[in-house]
């Protein structure tokens, strides 16, 4: 297995340096943005990213499945399934803002063999193999030791991703933190992993969301699942929180599993 | 008075070249912070950049006025005026999110000279002397020419700096755009000036903040004013509205100076 992991990472990487160039060539470019059935933005950058990915495995790894954000679901039965969000954060990519990124997880048997957050603007990849390290451009990072909620910072990319009772217990955990700042998408989860973050808190993401990002958090010594404290599935709904230490994580639970309570 | 203007820009810009690197050596370390009495976070970055900053004028212009944000005021009568932010974004900073600035202004009798803004992470300066263009290292940049607010973008750095009037006026807004995002700090102006973001409103700032960017969004062909379309100045009460296009400007005022109508 080791050997077989190698080169899916390999490959993976390197698809990964073919979609940073398009990425950013379109990113420093002004392009045309549509908006989707479900009201979100996407652009040509996003559709030719995932694009790319899915026929270099369709090539490479034909059994394999896929699931990505903007061209469907393949496969979902097969032991491998390849999980993609070609850009996760599509309105700071429109906006000029740094922080999109790449999401690209492998699972086998529905558990993660991998998961990468590509930063393309920035030049950053975060990566981490089950059971491993995370690291950020090759070097090992780690969270923060912080456990006490009072000295914490809290993330999520809007208030705008919560219904009226989520947000809700968002803004109680708020009141108890350090601070609290809105923005980041997946870059949150990245600093996360990087000892910078302390926890993010989030709702109506989707499997290619948060598959790719779960790795990343635990590798690097947090935890991550969703707000009743179940481990992410393709079948979660979608409410995550991530937190730097075991002890912090709970904090977060007592709160957030009072939702349906 | 051309010369002069060249050589207090020359100046400026040798000295943030300084503090760039005093500012990125911090963000790549953990570093302690300290809560202010307004409870805003300051990291020992903050005032060694500003305190570097003030040092050189002082050498240099012996007769200025300094306003800045950690070491308060001195002068502030002089014909000219330097307006300092070292770190806009201390948030961002701690959190390992490169959006964080250091703004500079110099102000002739109130009026300003030029504007700088300043971002380490990117290695982006964005600068306007008054009356000409602004550039981004260097190079021309100009705002976006949306007019009707149904197509625009529209920023804040956090829902947190709004009072609950202001926070309506900003929501009634955000409903009539195309889509509204939270976070970016100074570099939310910058994209602005660049053509990717379309407006941004905001309160609660200080005149470090909001003076140094006036020039940028102007010089890139936007209007800056306070939310009753007055001008900016030392004395402002902190409400911006930055908007791309004069037209988009008089639709964001409409609702804003309602406030107190």
């Amino acid at each position: 297995m080791k050997n077989s992991v190698d080169s899916y990472l390999q490959f993976a990487n390197s698809v990964l340096d073919e979609t940073r160039r398009i990425g950013i060539d379109y990113f420093h470019q002004s392009i045309a943005v549509t908006q989707k059935s479900d009201a979100s933005p996407v652009t040509i950058a996003d559709l030719e990213i995932e694009a790319l990915i899915r026929d270099r495995i369709m090539q490479r790894y034909p059994r394999h499945g896929i699931l990505g954000e903007e061209h469907g679901a393949v496969s979902l039965d097969a032991e491998f399934c390849w999980v993609l969000d070609p850009i996760d954060g599509t309105k700071s990519f429109i906006s000029g803002m740094p922080l999109w990124g790449t999401l690209v997880a492998l699972l086998q048997n529905s558990q993660p063999v991998f998961g990468i957050i590509d930063i393309p603007a920035l030049k950053e990849r975060f990566l981490s193999v089950a059971g491993t390290g995370t690291t950020r451009n090759g070097e090992s990072i780690s969270t923060s030791n912080r456990s006490e909620l009072g000295d914490c910072n809290l993330f999520a990319t809007s208030p705008d991703m919560f219904t009226a009772a989520e947000y809700e217990v968002f803004n109680s955990l708020s009141q108890q933190a350090r601070f609290r700042r809105f923005g980041g998408d997946c870059y949150s989860y990245a600093m996360l992993a990087a000892g910078k973050i302390d926890a993010v808190i989030e709702a109506g993401l989707k499997p290619y969301d948060y598959l790719p990002l779960a790795p990343i958090v635990t590798g690097a010594g947090g935890v991550m699942t969703d707000w009743f404290g179940q481990p992410l599935t393709p079948k979660s709904d979608g409410r995550v929180i991530a937190a730097a230490t075991p002890e912090l994580h709970r904090s977060l639970l007592q709160e957030t599993s009072k939702l349906i309570a």
